[in-house]
Formats: C-alpha cells, structure tokens, sequence
C-alpha cells in the first residue's frame, strides 16, 4: 500500500491552525475575511510546493492539478478551509490538508495516472457569512458567477466586495465548469459513532437530507399570579410541548432519524408573565427523502394539534430543505475495499452533517470517508483526532484515490 | 348610603394619566423618575386642594391626614402610583385618587371621625427600579431609613440618590412607623375572573405566598445533524420537560394553584446545534404556606427526576419567598356588609398579586378590594375598567373607611 508523509501532514495541519488562531485555541477563519483568505493564500502554496500547477478561481476556490496521461474526467477530493466562529482545526482543514498529501506523495514517488488529480480548497463551506456551500456550486456550475457574488453578508456587503482586496490573484486558466470522473472527500465524523465504537474508518453510504422549520407561536401576556391556568394563552407551556413532541417524532420514526429544537426565544421573557410568544427552530434530518417527507405532514400536524389544545396560535414555515444525497455504490466498493486491504476496520453510516460532497454527488460519482473524533466535537476548539487515526485516513485516501485514477 | 363625587374622581384619574403618558397611551412612571416625582407632586396638590393636611415623607411616600376626634390608630388607604413600563393608568393609581376621593368627600360633607383617616400614596410598589414595595415596608417600620436609602437600580443609582433633586419637599412632621387601626386597597382585578363572572366586586380574603426558583440546566452542545438522540445531553429538552410539568402540578394541586415558567433562556440558541444550556425561572403560587411548601419539594423532586432521564445537571435556587398574606375577618366581614347594604354583588377571591396590603397586613388589620377589569389586562396600556364600576369601587370604599373610622 502507498503511504503519505504523516510528520507532513500533521505539521501542515498545525501550520494552517496558527492562521485565525483564537484565545482559547480555536480558530476562526469566516469565509473570505482577512483570515481565511491568508489561509487560502497558505494553502496555494502548499499545492504549488508539491508540485502541483495551482490557482486560486474567481470566487477563491483553491484548485491544484496533477495532470494525468489522458484527458478524462478528474478525480478529485478537497474540502474547505474556512470556519465557524472559535470553530476547531480539523473541520474542512484535514481534507484539504489530506489530499495536498496524498498528491505530493503522487509527485514525488514519480506516479502517473489516467485521470487528472484535482486537489480543491472549497469557498464558503460553512455558510456562516454568505449562504452556503457557494465554492462546490460554483465549481460545478450549479450557481453562476454573478449569483455567487450577489451573496450577501449580513451586514449586506456582497460576495464580490468581499474579494475586491484579496491577496489571492483570481484566475481561471480552465474555466468552471470542470468534468469530474469522480470525488471523495476525507473528513472527521463530527459525531462520536466511531469514537464510541472503536472503528477506525467510516465509509458514507449517504449524506442525509434537512428539514428546517421557523414556529412562530402566539399567546397573550398575562400576570403569571392573578391568571388562572385555564384562562391562559401560554406561547411557552405551548412551546415546550412542541420541543418534547419533536423528539419523541424523532424517536418513533427511529433508523438514525433526528430532530432537533435548537433555538428557542421568549417574549416579554419575564418571571411573572405568561409569555405572549415564542419562536422556535425544528431541524430534522433523515437519509430517505419520503421518511422527510412523511415527518414534514406529522410535524405540521402536531403543531397544529398543540395550537388548539393550548388555545394558541402557531404559524409555521419552512427555511432549508436539502434532500438526502446517496454516495457512489462504485466509490463506496472502492473504498471498502482498499480499506480491507489496508487492514482498517470500517463501519458503513450515514453523514448527519452537510459537506461539499452533497454538491459534488449531483454531478459525480461521489463518497465521503469519515476518521474518528474524539467525543464527536465538532465547531469546537475541543476538536481532536488522535494524530495516528489522521494518518490512516490520508493514507486510505492516497489509496482510494491512485485507484480511481489509474 | 354615601357617595363620592364620580365626575371628579374620573377627571383626577385622567389628569394622572397625563404624567408620563407613553405613545401607546400607556405611561410610564418608574420609582423615583422624573415623571414618578411629578406624579407624586400632582398627588400632594389633590390631597391639599381635599382639604388634608398633607406631606411626602423621606422615602416619598405621599400621606393626607383627615384627623378624628380621638388620638386612635389611622383607619388608612391608598395605594400606589409608580408604574411599570408603558403600564396601564389604573393599577394603583385607582386605589389612591379613590382614597382621596373618600377623603374629599368626607370633608367636602364635613364629616367627623373617631379615628383619623389616612390617604397613602406609597413609594415604589412595583419593584421594576428599586426592590418592590419600599414605601409600604418604610411607613410600618419593616424597614429603617438608611436599609431604603441604600437600594439600588441597576445602575447603581441609590434611592437616596434618585430623591436628591426631587421637586417634593421631604419632610416627616410625624415620624415613621405611623400607628394603625386598619388598612383597606382598592384596586383593579389585574385577573378576569369578575370580568368573566360578571359581578361587581371582589371581596380579598387573602393574597397568595409565591415562590420564585432559578432553574440551570446544564447539558451538552453537540451537532444537532450527527448526534444520535440516545447519546444527546439535550438542555432544551429537559427544560421544556419541565415547563410541562410545572403546569401539570399546578393543575393537579388545583383550588387556585398557578405555577409559571415565563422566562427561559437558551445558549448557545442555534437551530443546528443541540442546546448545551437553559437558565428558566419557575414562579409558583397558592393561598396557603403548607401547600407551597409541599409543592416546594414536589418541584426538586420533579427537576431531579428530569435531569436524571435525561442525563442533564439541574442546579435550583430559591429567589422569592414571599409567604401568604390573610386579609383580617373584621375588615371582610365590614366589606361584605357595606356591599350587600349597597346593593352590589360580590365574590370572595385570593389575590394573585402582591401588594402593598401585604406589607400593611403585618402590622394592622388589612382588607381589599377589587373591580372588574375588562379582560384581565394588568401592566398593560389596555388596562380598563368601566367609569361606573370605577364610581362604585370608590363608593363602596367611602361606606367601609366610614364606618371602620366611627
């Protein structure tokens, strides 16, 4: 089996953590701020000191290529470098550090394959600043230039003021859309199934779809001692009925399906009044798009339920809906197999979180491969994978990989 | 029977409105602010043009004295005229333009008591500046000077401060603690339990104790996409499972209990990420002390059991203990009397609120009483109560200072 420089990659990835460091020795790195763009321009080099011919695109995609013999569809594999605020310093970072490895491995062991290798460093993964996932879209063709730049913050500075000062030069010596053979992205789980389990490997069979719900709940103020309980309107005893029938939803439906009220504000919020309204977020998630689909007419119903029995009144709308993305039976074989090979004990699951590969599948043949992380922290300065299972994980990429392309 | 002079009762209670009226026509006269003192300035001229001797004493508390015949304890009423924020125009107010009303009467009809009769206007009721109810607690002597002097807002401002420029000339030609014979508040529902039952009088046989907790519940924050439910340390979860049972106990405590969960906050309050923490406060409320005390062990029974199911910490403390008032049987029995001879109809209630009676309960023999207020609205600008409910309130409590003064 081929094996990467693991003193390299650990020491990259640690390089890249310094730039945004914070306090409390998270990162932050908002997509195209001062910090992610350093980054950006950190990790140009890194592909260009590897060997590869790279360039950063116009919406600051960082791409790196290895040319192959022939002039087939790439095989490529990437993350994102940027962050959430105090985020932690594997999210992202670990694939696009990985696959910088696993193609200066390539170059240096003098290897040559029949597809080209694509190395990419994603814009705007997190979608904290700008709406999500813009870098894998635009790439893709599956968001224009000019809706790419229109994105706004929230303090309405668009995309493409965002980029005015960049110290990234934007060129685009091929021009989006690239032709794919097929992508795998390497990641660290951000739950703690491996972790808990003591896999070393997770192999993605799908990535699951999102529903999530605005509730808006409307009672009325009154004094919290002179209203008797019958004669209230309370937005919150509503709402709180709300959050246990979510989770109990979740529950029944079961098969790895989650839902969750995350958010949650009350007014007038005070002691000795009953709370005249209430918003709240459902997220729910599930792998199959008719369980979502299903949930949704149980969710709207039970709210709907909750209103009448608590004299209340609840308006709800939907805000996100991505469906379910399935990975690449062909990718899925590949890695499980090379995994065999390689003597890593794997588990096949589902990826609760997005990733840019959920982009990536609606035009290649995509799979994701999942390292362990310790207590599934994930967004968070308490981030760790043990530096042996990070190691692993590049290797069975470099393999994955050198298989696809040959 | 006697009558008060109900034009002018109504006129006063609007020229009060005007003080720091609000654009939403509620007002807004906080302790000790500006419009508070101009409030307070209007109060004294009323109680002089009625013909009382009167004066603000150290704390602001405004008193007109009618006097009796004899030395005896005051027969006293009043209420209050701070407010809460964009309040209402009746709670408190009602209560002391009426006792001045009583007195105006009296004196307009030359009228002669064994007692004297004492019209208060007290300082600080509402509690929102200033920790509530300082006048009442400073007139009885359940307070000394420098103790109200040192209160502070949440600036920092004290209150001896606060009164430093006040336009009230603060004198004591008698000094606190007064002496009593008995004190009766008229005051408006703030509850729609008249209003709903269509009668004209509520007859206070007692003000309930309340218990106010401080409820943290401490989880985990994880990624609400890739943590298994079983493996979640939901904080919102568990406190929603307590907003519902708080209400349930309540209910099933029943003969008037009410217990509320009106402030609840979430951190870090994003809808993708499990909630790793919830402060909420528990407001709970009955006539008798034994069944607050027995309800006191019933809700750490109930956290604990929360916290232990869903593998949350629960940490409580008891923020308020005001016990429960008993309005005196002579005073209720005179009350009844007075409101049977005046052809009205009545209903024994609880108060929900806390007010000054509580505070004069402690030291002599306290009544009150309520009129219908239309929907219940209280601390609101929609506080209102038919003017001929108001004349008859008014009218009723002219009959009972009458005779408690003979």
């Amino acid at each position: 089996m081929l094996k990467v420089n693991g003193a390299r990659l650990l020491n990259h990835l640690d390089e890249l953590a310094k730039i945004g460091r914070t306090e409390s020795s998270g990162v932050t790195r908002l997509s195209l701020s001062k910090e992610d763009l350093d980054a950006r321009r950190y990790i140009l080099e890194l592909m260009k000191h590897a060997g590869l011919s790279a360039h950063a695109d116009k919406v600051a995609n960082v791409i790196g290529v290895l040319e192959g013999i022939s002039d087939g569809g790439a095989v490529a594999s990437g993350s994102h470098t940027d962050t959430v605020a105090n985020g932690g310093n594997l999210d992202g970072c670990y694939g696009v550090i990985a696959a910088i490895e696993c193609a200066h491995t390539m170059m240096e062991k003098g290897l040559t394959f029949k597809h080209p290798i694509l190395v990419v460093d994603f814009t705007n993964e997190e979608g904290v600043r700008f709406p999500a996932l813009t870098g894998s879209k635009y790439l893709t063709g599956q968001i224009g230039l000019s809706d790419a730049y229109a994105q706004q913050d929230s303090d309405g500075m668009t995309m493409e003021e965002a980029l005015r000062n960049s110290p990234l030069r934007l060129t685009e010596p091929r021009a989006a859309p690239y032709t794919f053979d097929s992508y795998v992205e390497l990641h660290i789980e951000q739950g703690a199934t491996l972790d808990k389990s003591k896999e070393e490997i997770g192999i993605v069979q799908g990535i699951v779809g999102v529903r999530r719900y605005n509730v808006t709940i409307k009672g009325a103020a009154d004094h919290a001692g002179t209203t008797p309980l019958n004669l209230r309107k309370d937005s919150l005893l509503a709402a709180a009925k709300v959050v246990v029938a979510i989770n109990k939803l979740a529950s029944e439906v079961g098969r790895g399906a989650v839902g969750t009220v995350g958010q949650l504000v009350v007014s007038p919020n005070k002691s000795n009044v009953v709370a005249s309204e209430v918003e709240l977020t459902i997220d729910f998630r599930h792998a199959r798009e008719s369980v979502l689909d299903g949930c949704d007419l149980l969710i709207r119903k039970t709210l709907k339920r909750i209103a009448l029995s608590n004299n209340v009144e609840v308006a709800v709308s939907s805000t996100v809906f991505v469906p379910p993305s399935k990975m690449a039976p062909r990718i899925v074989k590949t890695i499980k197999g090379t995994a065999s090979e390689s003597g890593l004990n794997y588990r096949l699951m589902q990826s609760g979180a997005g990733h840019d590969a959920m982009i990536m599948s609606n035009v290649t043949e995509t799979g994701m491969i999942f390292v362990p992380s310790r207590g599934g922290n994930s967004h968070s300065p308490l981030e760790f994978t043990e530096p042996r299972a990070l190691v692993d994980g590049a290797n069975l990429l470099l393999n994955v990989l050198a298989k696809l392309a040959s």
